[in-house]
């Protein structure tokens, strides 16, 4: 039989991950698993918000297609709600809802990324934006700053040193994944200054924003809304990973160029979803997030002191340095170790240039089970 | 305050459409409504497959992330299926579950298609493959089809017409969204054999395929099983468009190819849709489809007898020019005067080089309103 045609450029090369392979041994381990490599949470979502409680009979038509732009339901309980938490208020013409934040961010760089563009990406970072960037063929540039930027000197140094002609954007992510880290409001604002001196857009993810213990959870919207596009997440928010929905807002013309885009990517977010998400937002939302913020600082206060790492100011990661636990088989020998014993951690070198840091979920199971996996960790590691 | 920056060069100048402005005045209709431009139907899913039969308790991590390349129960369903209906059997790792058939297509443009790549487009074509293939900077080229290929000779002039040392694929769709039209086994056969002599890819669009009645649906991949990528749908097969779950199949490579793109694009589907999707395809999902293109056909046929237009092969929609029922104002004028009565159609220009042409879609709402709407139509365009 005749081999198929050549691949698009984007894609060529790609291969199966050691991260992959391990999850198949993972998967098929004897004994308690600890899947703390993906960022998602155990909790299933507040009372009267699962997709058993929407039925054909009280939401007639809850199967059929919603519009592009969202189902009016959740747009609208979007802008009240936006009004509130970022005192900025938002127009529905403002919103975008997509199947995720992933999927909205996504289309937001498609809207905005030529060939060649290079977007600034604060470092260490959610690995899905640079393959975003790399999908509409731009080009993303780490700038390693959570571990260096301690004040608005440094912060600026660190993005200016990677910017160039072809910078368009800068995406920035607080409460940050994977370092569990808030960006403070002076930093924030310079950070915003900065991208208006250079016409830059600004990709605000601020998924995490519910989750936010060791300081403010500042919006940037507000410091620079004329060039911010924001992504959020019901997912995050609300544990609805498996629901697919979120939403981006910005500008309208820039919210208009996104939804041309995502009309191709994934045309409409699922209805039920969007029910699901307006009903936690304007219900029991809320209380559920504060009442899951306090469960997850102290699963991560307890396994930053048990790792003897600094504790998490909010986001639901610790993300720390792990060489001197290596031997000559380098990283990818700890993270097997860890898979014999059941317990999976993400490689730093998916974060930016931390080939030898490691990213723990301390949210994707529940707490005493996390406990148990962070503990097999700690002992691995002689902590 | 200052302006935003400029956006990629894919989605500058987009404006809001003539149809867009419509929709917003038909949503404000005072009387009966006749939304017979959206693809969608009036049938609620089959018993048993409503989002509301799945629960955290029967489905424990219902509301959690699935698998970027599908949940394992739907994936084992989907190869079941495919080995039954298509004799072709499938592996696994040649599947790949999508937010939607529209997810998929573009995920796998995006893996397919370079910056200024040709994608031939059989005409008149589904809107969004041509905004997909724009989306990754190809060229999308449409080949008028449907109203010339009578035979294989016809078909192949029809596609080399237009093939240039630029082309990557072919895209097919059959059963035809707008055209109602099925392409008959010899035709297919000869297309596919005329990609293999090129090397190009096939996107075979089958998301119609329970849908068939005037001839036989064949399917595409075990024709060129080492080149085609097919694209399948719960949102048609079911009553599940809002649901956004679908699925494509292709050879492994390229299954994993379009994964790292749909990464990005859409990170996974819907769990619970996913989960509804199994339910249907392995229970209660062909006895209901049956019952569905028995109902569709009937009204479809209705409906092209009315108009005085040739019936249905299959699919959900009538495609025919209405040039003699235009005045001055063109098409627009025509679908503003529907509007005032309530009737909502789909201009042909969205579906190639149509520009008086209409699509009806006749399984958007219940048969007695489709009825009534075809009248509508009927008296304004004087049949």
């Amino acid at each position: 039989m005749p081999g198929h045609p050549d691949f698009a450029s984007i894609v060529a090369g790609v291969t199966g991950s050691v991260y992959s392979k391990l999850a198949h041994r993972l998967a098929t381990h004897d004994g308690e698993i600890y899947p703390l490599h993906v960022g998602d949470t155990w909790r299933a979502p507040p009372p009267g918000c699962h997709l058993a409680d929407f039925t054909e009979a009280t939401h007639p038509g809850m199967h059929r297609y919603a519009p592009p732009q969202g189902h009016s339901v959740l747009v609208d309980a979007i802008v009240e709600w936006t009004a509130e938490s970022q005192g900025l208020p938002v127009e529905p013409d403002e919103v975008l809802v997509t199947t995720g934040a992933t999927a909205g961010l996504c289309a937001v760089v498609g809207a905005l990324v030529n060939p060649g563009d290079e977007v600034i990406i604060l470092a260490p970072f959610w690995p899905l934006i640079a393959g975003a960037v790399r999908t509409f063929r731009g080009k993303p540039v780490p700038a390693p700053f959570f571990d260096v930027a301690h004040d608005v000197a440094s912060a600026l140094k660190a993005i200016e040193a990677v910017r160039t002609d072809r910078t368009v954007a800068i995406y920035v992510n607080t409460p940050s994944n994977p370092t569990g880290k808030l960006i403070p409001r002076d930093q924030l604002e310079a950070i915003a200054a900065w991208a208006r001196a250079h016409d830059l857009w600004i990709l605000a993810d601020e998924v995490y924003e519910l989750y936010a213990w060791g300081g403010e959870h500042v919006y940037t919207r507000p410091l620079a809304p004329e060039r911010t596009i924001s992504a959020h997440s019901f997912s995050k928010a609300f544990g609805m990973a498996g629901n697919r929905c979120g939403y981006v807002l910005g500008p309208a013309p820039a919210i208009r160029a996104a939804r041309t885009v995502s009309t191709q990517t994934f045309y409409s977010a699922p209805t039920a979803s969007q029910l699901a998400a307006a009903a936690a937002l304007g219900g029991p939302g809320q209380a559920w997030a504060q009442e899951s913020s306090a469960s997850y600082r102290a699963v991560g206060e307890a396994a930053a002191k048990r790792l003897g790492v600094a504790p998490p100011q909010g986001c639901t990661f610790l993300f720390f340095d792990v060489a001197d636990a290596l031997d000559e088989r380098g990283l990818d020998g700890l993270l097997s170790d860890l898979v014999d014993q059941g317990l999976f951690v993400a490689p730093g070198a998916s974060f930016g240039p931390y080939p030898t840091h490691v990213r723990v979920c301390f949210t994707a199971a529940p707490p005493e089970v996390v406990a148990r996996g962070i503990e097999i960790l700690a002992q691995r590691l002689g902590r």
